[in-house]
């Protein structure tokens, strides 16, 4: 369907540069204005070096006894999955080829516990995340560490014209990932030890990233016997997730670009990676795949700022966007030109899209091989 | 085709205000982050007051004979009209029913006489209007007239980042009128004397305009026998422009109403009056169609200051928009349910739709009365 490849092309060409797929990258903090102008406004992502070079925190965090002393009386939220990937789609049952949406194993645990935990990750047996998504660095760590960095990234909030709805902090290391999404905010990503690497891929892809509705499911974690079990959500809920994992294994990799060949085949994401010291802005809408490598003493920390995003008339023509079908309209006998397994995934996409209201584009040119 | 719909709703109810169809009215000039935060960037209109207030052209220029002793030994560029609809659509000849964008005949005339033409105007015999869109202001004018007012608006300039590309100057009366279509700036708009009445539809509503190819002619104007000859561009050459006239005389209202009732059915437009004293942010690839009240010598005046906009992804998203065919796809039997009018226009408008390449969309909801 060519006028929706001709929008990916579009918004690469006219704002966010063809010639790589890496990002603006900016010595200093920007003036507001010239965030907002230049990043917030047109919806593009940037790096920016030397912005948070005055926190404590980047000496003193990367220094884990430094942050058991300073949390020895604290409990924090800890994510506890078998693999590192949480929040992320995975067989429902060992037997079954379906797919489910997994949350985390979720604890309260005193912190000095729950950073033993992350430092002795073994995949297979449970990989440790310090993380949650409510504002966790000010309701479960700031008492302890909000003097080590500040509580708001100064220009963006002079930029965006108010505080953050969120702070969230990330203590884990090269084990855990996350799978491509997108939030309703923008995001303000500092980088505290460690690296970040990032997937990045404009809001105007997502058919690229096949979103479907998976069952919702939760992980259970028996301390006793050191066991995961991934129990389904009853009654079942629908989460609508991206299908695509960017890192296939070697095995799986040859079905995983035949069923998503928009992704496989299209242009390659942005990618990024934010070293300790640095700040990524990532644009609300953004689809984003993260993976992390750790410091000398086994940990990625990172430090988020949630601000709220403008719903106007980007997120409309994002709504309108995600309404239409990406679908092909070849009729049987066509499909003998087409290696089968693209073909058949082709149609399973209008199949299991989510959204029944959803327009219908057809696609005159499929007929032709591109 | 209820996803473009959806789209015209939703940037009224995200961004825009549904209570009413009155555009936000801002008491005195707003500081740059702000402009750029809650208009620029979501791409939504304002009216600001207090914003010219120290400028001496707005009590010097209404004086006609000011502008005629400060402009005494200037040429500048003078637009003559049979009827005050220059770039407008008007029938290829008398007889015939087909229309083509007819341009005004320019000439370029000492100031002292085009004032006379302006203030002498009479349609069915001549509407004089002094304009150029092509910084007319600055290299015609601003010699005689630059001291009386700002050679750019500061708070625009500084959020917006760069000086404006284009000021031009605007001196007319009530019979000249302005037909809808769009343009690729941020657009300032100063009334300095007199008023002027905008009807504003956001780039989403572009489907309602029934945008067409019309073939280009020119005006010429025979002093000796006061006459206009419409001549046909030869080679043809074929403007898009849009086909609606939001203001039909009585006896074509009902014909108009019913060859584009996407315009004439669907949300009002946006109406906001801009008096003398008075800004307009005029977000680039809205569409604006343009009346004016005279001032007591009889003039309307203003100035504008165009700013290059950002090709980015607001930019991409429109094309993308524009690209997908607003069609019906009623087969023979179930028009019978509908007025004959409406129905073979929804299909008149795919036929002469200009780009051939553009998306078809299906309207599987057109067989439900709406």
């Amino acid at each position: 369907m060519k006028e929706i490849e001709s929008l990916w092309d579009e918004v690469r060409e006219l704002s966010l540069g063809t010639s790589s797929t890496t990002i603006d990258h900016l010595p200093s903090p920007p003036s507001p204005l010239h965030f907002l102008r230049n990043y917030v406004s047109p919806n593009k992502p940037c790096i920016i070096s030397n912005a948070i070079t005055h926190w404590p925190a980047l000496f003193l965090w990367p220094n884990v006894s430094y942050l058991s002393h300073s949390l020895c009386h604290s409990s924090v939220s800890l994510h506890l999955t078998p693999h590192g990937r949480a929040d992320s789609l995975v067989p429902s049952t060992p037997t079954h080829d379906s797919l489910c949406f997994a949350s985390a194993n979720v604890q309260r645990v005193p912190f000095p516990r729950a950073l033993d935990c992350v430092l002795n990750s073994q995949p297979g047996k449970f990989v440790a995340y310090l993380q949650q998504q409510n504002d966790c660095f000010r309701t479960e760590y700031s008492a302890a560490l909000g003097s080590d960095c500040d509580a708001h990234i100064g220009w963006a909030t002079e930029a965006l014209g108010c505080l953050p709805e969120a702070v969230n902090l990330w203590i884990g290391n090269h084990f855990s990932e996350t799978s491509f999404h997108k939030d309703h905010y923008e995001n303000l990503y500092a980088v505290v030890s460690g690296k970040k690497h990032f997937l990045l891929l404009p809001p105007t892809d997502v058919h690229r990233l096949y979103i479907r509705n998976y069952p919702a499911a939760q992980y259970s974690y028996s301390e006793e016997d050191g066991e995961f079990k991934l129990e389904m959500e009853d009654p079942v809920r629908y989460v609508p997730w991206c299908s695509v994992n960017p890192y296939p294994s070697p095995e799986a990799k040859e079905s995983e670009m035949a069923k998503f060949p928009l992704y496989f085949d299209g242009p390659k994401p942005f990618e990024c990676t934010v070293n300790a010291g640095e700040v990524l802005y990532l644009p609300s809408m953004w689809f984003h795949h993260v993976r992390q490598s750790s410091d000398d003493e086994g940990c990625t920390i990172a430090i988020n700022y949630w601000y709220d995003m403008q719903f106007d008339i980007k997120y409309a023509y994002f709504n309108f966007l995600q309404s239409i079908h990406y679908r092909s309209t070849l009729t049987q006998p066509k499909r003998e030109k087409y290696s089968g397994s693209h073909v058949s995934n082709c149609n399973l996409i209008d199949k299991s899209c989510t959204d029944s209201s959803a327009v219908d584009v057809v696609d005159s040119n499929q007929d032709e091989d591109k």
